[in-house]
C-alpha cells in the first residue's frame, strides 16, 4: 500500500477550487474566541466543500497570521463573511431557505448519529464559543439542535473537532458525486 | 430549547471513568510532533470511550503543561502507554487480536464513509506525523488503510481532526448501549 503523492491526490488550486460547485452547507461561527480554532474551521471546510463560513460577533476574520497558522491557506479558498450579530446571520440563512442547526448540548436535542439530513436540503451548522458554547439567543433562533453523544469526563469536545464531526456528517449525506 | 447544565450532562469523575468499560478501540499516535495535537487526541478519546492511546516514537507523553492545555485533564482519564517504535505497538495489537487500520491517503485505501466496522471486532487506528503522515513502515505493518475523502486545496486535514472523524466513525459502530 504505497502512500499517495501530492500528484496522485490531484488537489485543485485556490482559483480552481473557488470556481467549483460547493455543497449547500454553511458553517456559522458564533463568537469563537481562538484564532487557531477559526483557522481549523477553514481548513476543514475547504476539505468538505463548505459553501461559506459566517464569522459572527468576536470571531476573527482573515487575513490574520494566527488564522493562517492552522488554516494553511484555506482562508483564501473558502468564502466567508462577517456579521456583528449571529442572529442576523441566522435570519439571512432562514430568508435563503436554510435549515439552521445548532451544535449544542440542549434539552430536546437530536443525536448527531441519528440525524439524517435531507440530501435535497440546505443546511447551516452553528458552532459556539469555546467555554460558553452556542449562545442561548442563537439556540432560540435555530430550527433544531444537534448534539454529539459524549461519555467522558470533559464537558465537551474542542469546537474545531465538534465542527469537523458535524461537517463530515452533513458532507457524507449531501455529497453525491 | 434550554442548554444543558453540567449537572444535566452527568459527566463521570476521573475515577468513575477509569473503572467503566471502554470500547475495543485503540488509538496509535505514530510520531505526532505537536503537543497540542497529543492533548486533543486525549480529549477526543475521553469522549468516545477509547480503550487506550499508544504514544509512539517522538509522540510526547503526559504529564506536560502543553498537553494539558488541549487535553484539559483527559490525559488523566484515558489510559496510555509509550512505545519507542510504532511497529512494536502494531505487533502487540496484532498479538492481541486487533485489526490495525492506518488513517492515511494510500493507493488501495478504503473510504471512511464506506468502511463498516464489525460491531464484534477490535480495532486500532493509527494516525501519523503532521507533515509526513503515517510512516510507510507502519502502513506496511497494518491490515488496511482508511482514507477520509477530501476535495479541497489542502493536502490533508489536521491530524487531531482526522483522528476525531475516525474515532467517531468507529464509536458509532462499536457503541451499542
Amino acid at each position: 500500500m504505497d502512500k499517495k503523492t501530492i500528484w496522485d491526490l490531484g488537489r485543485p488550486s485556490v482559483d480552481q477550487y473557488r470556481s467549483r460547485p460547493k455543497l449547500p452547507l454553511v458553517l456559522v461561527a458564533d463568537n469563537i474566541r481562538s484564532l487557531n480554532n477559526i483557522g481549523s474551521l477553514f481548513r476543514t471546510s475547504d476539505a468538505f466543500l463548505v459553501e461559506r463560513i459566517m464569522l459572527c460577533g468576536i470571531s476573527a476574520c482573515p487575513p490574520s497570521p494566527e488564522i493562517h497558522k492552522t488554516a494553511l491557506g484555506a482562508e483564501d479558498s473558502v468564502a466567508w463573511e462577517h456579521y456583528d450579530r449571529t442572529a442576523d446571520a441566522i435570519a439571512r440563512l432562514h430568508a435563503d431557505g436554510y435549515t439552521v442547526c445548532c451544535l449544542e448540548q440542549v434539552k430536546g436535542s437530536v443525536g448527531l448519529n441519528t440525524f439524517r439530513p435531507d440530501p435535497e436540503g440546505r443546511y447551516a451548522i452553528v458552532v459556539g464559543h469555546e467555554v460558553d458554547g452556542v449562545s442561548q439567543e442563537a439556540v432560540d433562533a435555530s430550527d433544531l439542535c444537534i448534539e454529539i453523544p459524549q461519555y467522558g469526563t470533559k464537558h465537551s469536545l474542542n469546537v474545531s473537532v465538534s465542527a469537523a464531526l458535524a461537517l463530515w456528517h452533513f458532507f457524507t449525506a449531501l455529497h453525491t458525486s
